[in-house]
């Protein structure tokens, strides 16, 4: 299989991206990359040739200022475009970028194109949780106003990419809401958990923001809108907490030493927290599989980010996607 | 001037209610007391006669699993009810309850009643921020399908409290958001963002999630759902993070040692972290001050919720709010 990479989206591009690629060559068989960006750039981070990582070259790059829909448009030779284009036109099974995410969602869109009968694709990372299972957010910002049938389709596909990626049997499928009785939500969850009840998922009902960290569901949907808060609010408490913390160990002689002492163990906690082990944000409903890797990736993300592109497109999950609308929508129909 | 209080409300009810309220009366001069509750539990833990506080008997309470609009309506003896009905009918200045939220606002509704012009009232809890200086949080769940105007009325009030009773002067108000920029958002966002650049306001533009603990702005406001799942996240992210730490320090003996050395540190971050010290959440736009204490409300915190609602009355912010509203009106029509 194939995979190509935005060499240069990222606070560390491209080094972390030339790096993780190589990682994930020396891993996983049966993979070639095609990195596109920079040549020059790119080679000055290839530790050698290797004859299952090829480069496009480009010099033109969507920033993270550039205006999303008008930078895919104008920008036509960006390596974030010409990515994308590897998957439309078919030299490539999957992309990943940790560029501009508005840009991405864009390009997956117009030029990766739509699953027939998915009406929004949504953008789902995997978060964690306190047992370290971790648990599949949907939408967090692909679609800030969604209907009700959006979040039933966010719960299949959310459902399909747990099952078969992650290998949870008959993933649980919770609706953020602001209680857990049935009747409680505005008119968008009330709406959608009457139509989750009778779609073909395991769904439990309402699950609270409160809950989602300690795994109150393997799948959370929700509309893009909430769902963005509720993942900048959870990466802006865990900030604000550790930097507070560090600043309380830092506070006096006695806390240094402590410090010290539990440095590691520390690390470990915080990397237990880290998302961005658990892979990039898929881009659910495209026809090829898109991954949105975090803007502050290392080469270890990125390695897990292809990782997972990997694995969608080894149990062809897209695929998979579009045979189950289609026959809901027949069973409709029939 | 003179409160009412749900004896009777909350986890720790009548016990931290009871001595929150004498603590209050030996702090805060001109303040009488009315605790409404079972007269010999509450008595159990009043250390002595004092003619400051006194009791109105009665042993019906609205419980946590009470359907709220309902048990406001048919348990018309309930603490929380007669509590509520002590503000409407004048024998005190404003009410507290650490009970059923949706049963507060219910009686805060029904029995105290609306400003006339204030469409719907928002649930405002002020949150620590990392300098200490904290913010107003609102609406978090009063009105969970809420409209551009509401949200321009909740800059209005929430600018009011922050400025008369947290002496902020022209407090910061800002809209939260998906992104920073002019333009993002979700429908409702994007009206409002309109709508809040001609109100009188020191509007600085859209919040991000991930800001707000830093203190991006001293009011955010955002609809209730939003807002709810917002301070869920928060405080899961809070509670997740904290029960990690713990775990990560009791995890060897040389962490424990570690911990042992940081133990008053970590106290007193998690009291940086606790938000019942800035007093409970009000319910904005009731003709008198309705506070919501935190469920879990210790005596100090119920303390800090009376201090509140006595600079509510005594910097009269009901009145000033409807007021200021009234000129807005007038304004438009004239």
């Amino acid at each position: 299989m194939k995979i190509a990479i935005d060499a240069m989206g990222g606070d560390h591009a491209p080094e972390a991206i030339v790096k993780g690629a190589e990682e994930a060559i020396s891993h996983i068989d049966d993979l070639d990359i095609t990195l596109v960006g920079d040549e020059k750039k790119v080679k000055q981070y290839l530790s050698g040739s290797n004859n299952r990582i090829n480069i496009i070259h480009t010099e033109e790059v969507i920033t993270a200022e550039d205006e999303p829909v008008r930078a895919v448009r104008s920008k036509k030779n960006s390596s974030l475009v010409l990515m994308a284009k590897e998957v439309k036109e078919g030299r490539a099974d999957a992309c990943i970028s940790a560029g501009n995410t508005g840009a991405l969602m864009s390009a997956g869109l117009f030029v990766v194109g739509r699953i027939r009968g998915i009406d929004r694709p949504a953008l789902s990372p995997t978060l964690p949780t306190t047992d370290g299972k971790g648990f599949l957010l949907l939408d967090v910002g692909a679609n800030v106003d969604a209907k009700a049938h959006n979040l039933v389709q966010y719960a299949i596909m959310g459902s399909i990419y747990t099952e078969q990626v992650r290998s949870i049997h008959r993933p649980t499928v919770g609706l953020l809401n602001v209680g857990t009785e049935e009747g409680k939500g505005n008119e968008l969850t009330k709406k959608a958990f009457n139509q989750l009840k009778e779609a073909p998922v395991n769904f439990i009902g309402n699950v609270e923001a409160r809950d989602i960290l300690s795994g109150a569901a393997d799948v959370v949907v929700t509309d893009g809108f909430s769902g963005n808060i509720a993942l900048k609010t959870i990466e802006g408490t865990a900030m604000t907490m550790f930097s507070m913390l560090k600043e309380t160990l830092m506070s006096s002689v006695k806390t240094k030493v402590a410090a010290g002492m539990v440095k590691p163990d520390l690390k470990t906690l915080q990397s237990k927290l880290d998302y961005s082990e658990y892979g990039g944000a898929g881009l659910f409903g495209l026809k090829s599989p898109v991954i949105k890797a975090h803007g502050s990736s290392n080469s270890r993300a990125i390695y897990n980010a292809i990782q997972q592109a990997a694995h969608m497109v080894e149990y062809d999950v897209s695929e998979t996607i579009k045979t189950t609308v289609e026959s809901i929508e027949q069973n409709k129909g029939g």
